[in-house]
Parts: structure tokens; C-alpha cells; sequence
């Protein structure tokens, strides 16, 4: 099942079952947290309660999955190809923070071009979306309610401007408005095979393939990292997880994103996020 | 005028005016983005419609001051002395970071002594409220409502435990569930002189001063830091802003909080936070 949170003309906000192939989506009633945790237990479209009528796909803009009390963590240093692209070796344990839920974008948005950066870059990543109000550390999976695709959009030069013995300053590259696209929407875990999901991601800049990987690279896999961060500062339902980009960016290669880059991030048997770059706007 | 958000018995949570004199708290009606602006503005007491009858303030529970949507942001490095216990020189600008809603206690609650810590250390600070929707970088104490106080508690073990190259592990450190005080309520800006704050910042445990400065100490201003932060991640009324904190910390002395320990941290003008640190959970 794939799920949705959509905006329809002066109607306001809603989640919705999404029908690819009849190019349509059926808003669900009752708050996420009413039917999330039944979603996540296995319970299928059974769990959510359809209200109204059907509207057509493409007339919607599809919004990040996640409603705006909710958290955006994201664990890095996820791919150790990754790494070697900031001269890094593989670190004993993952890493994790906060990224502003201003910095979202939905599937179809542009890209802001923040006036700070001369640098912005990509990140393909797998991001999971939490289901239940409660983790259990011994079965981690169990939370999740599915899968979403991820564009952590990155600033590398503010990345970089951290003081020296603090480290990177994560939050100026990584929480610049309007920059992460997330989406198109959330293919529940059903629909994959059970464990950690092993799919192909790719970004494309203008048609051209500058990362493909493998969330079976990863170092530490979607169960590892929900505990790591769970045993840090604890998950509610509805927040999302980003875990991480393979190799390919723009901090490896040198090419970064320039205005008007059509940016198509995917993962396989979710979907795929299309931003553009917006012009950069000296404000 | 004392701004706090509160809790009492089963009524529900909603923002009031304290009398600290008459001990008494009066709720007002109508949502945070309602009336923020016109206090931010300077329209004092006028701008909030007070709604129903007063209740003691010793009867009510006195929450963050911040509602759930709204972020936390903290500015750290910001006191020249303070860097020094960490081994750092100061930096050529600010760093930011975001610390989860969650990890939030109100003036009076305890302090959650998290499991994977053995250096649990405190951080008074200034914190900033803003009540405007928009900034303006050439006057940016104009988006200012007012002022609380903070302890950012944190796990120095944690905070080390950074992948060398990326640098600390601020997420680890300081978004643990319930460990940071916020409180005891916005004291509006109109009670202090025009420009940043300088006030006196102290922090005793068991009645012993362990930090004592003044947030004429910083090296970046209450302007500066809005400045900084909204220039890299936009903020929206009602987020608050930690402004660092003066010397004295476990960091520097070895003295770290332990169980049963009272932690008062208060700013002049403002108040005092007085939580006790809990036993230590095995979860």
C-alpha cells in the first residue's frame, strides 16, 4: 500500500491511499497516529478508515510524508564508498542528527537554492517512517510503518565551516529551507520482504546517473540504526529516519548542483522523487 | 509580563500570565501565534485576552514554554571560557545544532539520568523566545518575545563518542529524553533595556555555585545569534534559541550530576529551574 500526504487546491491537507495505475488517491479519515501503529502491525488497508472520494493523482501535490510535529533524524557515515569521498574511514558506530522540518520538500518541489552555499550537492537515501508510539530495541522493525525516498541536500562549504574541534556543522548544510526532498510517498513494509530492505538507489542529475548503490551496503542496517538513535533520544510515531547516501555525490566527483538541475532521486519499489533547482535568490 | 505554559490536573495545557506575587496564573485564550506577535511588538498585556479565572501557580504544573511543533535551537561555543574546558579555541562564527522537543522538562520536573551516560553534566543558559513569524536580519531582536532560562544537560561521555572527522555526537549528548529544563516562564522583552541582555547566569548544585557569569560574557549577542541561525534554517514563531553557557561546567572541574542531586539554574530577572536528577534507569 502506498501512502500519501497530499494538498488539493483550497482543501486543505490530508493523508491518502495512493492508486498508481488508476492515477488516483482516497483520503484517509482520523489522525495518522489512529491508524498508523495498525498499519505498521501488519493489518494492511483493512487498518485505515477511506472517507470522500477518489481525486486523480496528478491533480494533487504531493507533500513530504510527515506531519510538522513530527522529527527528521538522519543517520550518517551509512556507506563506507560514501566516506572515502570526505577522506573519513568507516567510524565504530553510526552517527545521528536533527534536521529541520523546514528544509522538506514534497516530490514534485523545487530545490531552493540557499544564497550561503556555492556548493550544494545531492544524497539518494532509503528513509524509513516510524508507525508506533513505542520501540521495542529487541525487534526494531516492528515500529516501522514503511519506506520513503530521501534527498538530503547539502550544503558542503557550510558543511564544512564547523569550528575546528566541534566538528561539521551539520545544521547549515543540512537544514537550509525548502532543500531535502522526501517522498513521493510511503510504500508500507508489507510490500517488501521481511528484514532490512535491500534496494537499488540512484540519483540522476539531467538524465545522468551519479549515484547508484545499494541499501545492502549499508554499514549498519534499518533495525541497528532505529536502536541506535531510539537508545539516544526516543522515536514517535510519524517521525522519519534517513540512512544515508552511497558514494556518487558531488563532494567525491566536484560536480555540484547548478540552477535548473532536474534532480530524479529513486528507490527501487518506492518511487522517485523529481526536483529542480530553483534560481539562486540573493535574500 | 510572565509568560508560561501550563498543565493543571486533568484541564489540559494552556499558556498563561503569572503573578508570582499574588500566586496566581491566568490563562489566556486563543493560540501562541494569535497574541505572540503583538507582544513581540511591545504591545504588552493588551495584546493577550484573558480567559476564565485565575488558578494558584503553586497548584499548576509549569511546562516548557514552547509547544511541541516548534523547534530548539542552541548556539553553543559562545563563552571564551568555556571553550576552554572542552580544549577549544574559540571559532571564527557561531555553530548551531537541534535538540529534540522531547528531551525537554518544565522548571520543577526531574531530570532522567539516561542509561548510556556516566558524565552527566548541566549548562545554564539564556534562551530566547522568538514571537514573530518573520525575521528581519537588520533588526533581529524586533522577532524577540522574550526570555527564559535553560539547562542544557548533557552527556560529555556521549558527546566524545563523534566519529573522528565528523566531530561530537551533540544528538547523543544533548536530545535525551527529558533531561533538559526550559522554564519556569517567558519573561517579556519589554522588562529588560533595549539590546541584548546582560544578566547574571548562575547554576548551584546542592546548593553549591557551580557556574556563575553573565551573558555580557558572549562572544556573539543575542542579534548575532538569531542572525546566524536564520540565515541557515529559517525559524517560525515560537521556536527558542539556547544561547550557550559560561565556565563552571562537569566538563571542566570532573564534578558531573549524579543521582538525587538538586540542580538549580537561574537567570537574573527571569527565574530559576530547580530539577532533580532521577535515579539512574537500566532501560
Amino acid at each position: 500500500m502506498k501512502l500519501a500526504r497530499c494538498e488539493y487546491l483550497g482543501t486543505g491537507i490530508f493523508w491518502a491511499v495512493v492508486d498508481v495505475a488508476q492515477d488516483q488517491v482516497t483520503p484517509i479519515s482520523g489522525e495518522f497516529n489512529d491508524w498508523a501503529p495498525a498499519v505498521a502491525a501488519g493489518r494492511g488497508i483493512s487498518s485505515v478508515r477511506l472517507s470522500g472520494s477518489s481525486l486523480p493523482l496528478s491533480k494533487v501535490r504531493l507533500l513530504p510524508p510527515i506531519e510538522p510535529v513530527n522529527r527528521v533524524v538522519v543517520a550518517g557515515a551509512n556507506y563506507a564508498k560514501h566516506l572515502v569521498e570526505f577522506g573519513l574511514s568507516a567510524p565504530a558506530q553510526p552517527v545521528a542528527f536533527l534536521k529541520a522540518y523546514g528544509a522538506l520538500i514534497g516530490a514534485n518541489d523545487p530545490i531552493r537554492f540557499p544564497p550561503l552555499t556555492e556548493e550544494l550537492d545531492h544524497e539518494v537515501e532509503l528513509v524509513v517512517v516510524i508507525g508506533t508510539p513505542e520501540i521495542d530495541l529487541e525487534n526494531p522493525l516492528a515500529c516501522v510503518l514503511g519506506y520513503t525516498v530521501g534527498n538530503d541536500v547539502s550544503a558542503r562549504d557550510l558543511q564544512r565551516s564547523g569550528p575546528a574541534g566541534i566538528g561539521m556543522d551539520l545544521f547549515a548544510a543540512k537544514s537550509q529551507d525548502q532543500t531535502t526532498g522526501l517522498g513521493p510517498w510511503i510504500v508500507t513494509k508489507d510490500e517488501f520482504p521481511a528484514g532490512s530492505p535491500r534496494l537499488r538507489l540512484t540519483l540522476k542529475v539531467n538524465g545522468e546517473v551519479r549515484q547508484d548503490g545499494s541499501t545492502g551496503e549499508m554499514t549498519w542496517d534499518v533495525g541497528q540504526l532505529i536502536r541506535f538513535v531510539q537508545q539516544r533520544s526516543s522515536f514517535a510515531a510519524g517521525d522519519v529516519l534517513f540512512t544515508g547516501s552511497p558514494a556518487g555525490v558531488g563532494m567525491g566527483t566536484g560536480l555540484f548542483l547548478k540552477e535548473g538541475d532536474v534532480v530524479e532521486a529513486s528507490v527501487e519499489g518506492i518511487g522517485t522523487l523529481r526536483n529542480v533547482v530553483s534560481k539562486k535568490n540573493r535574500a
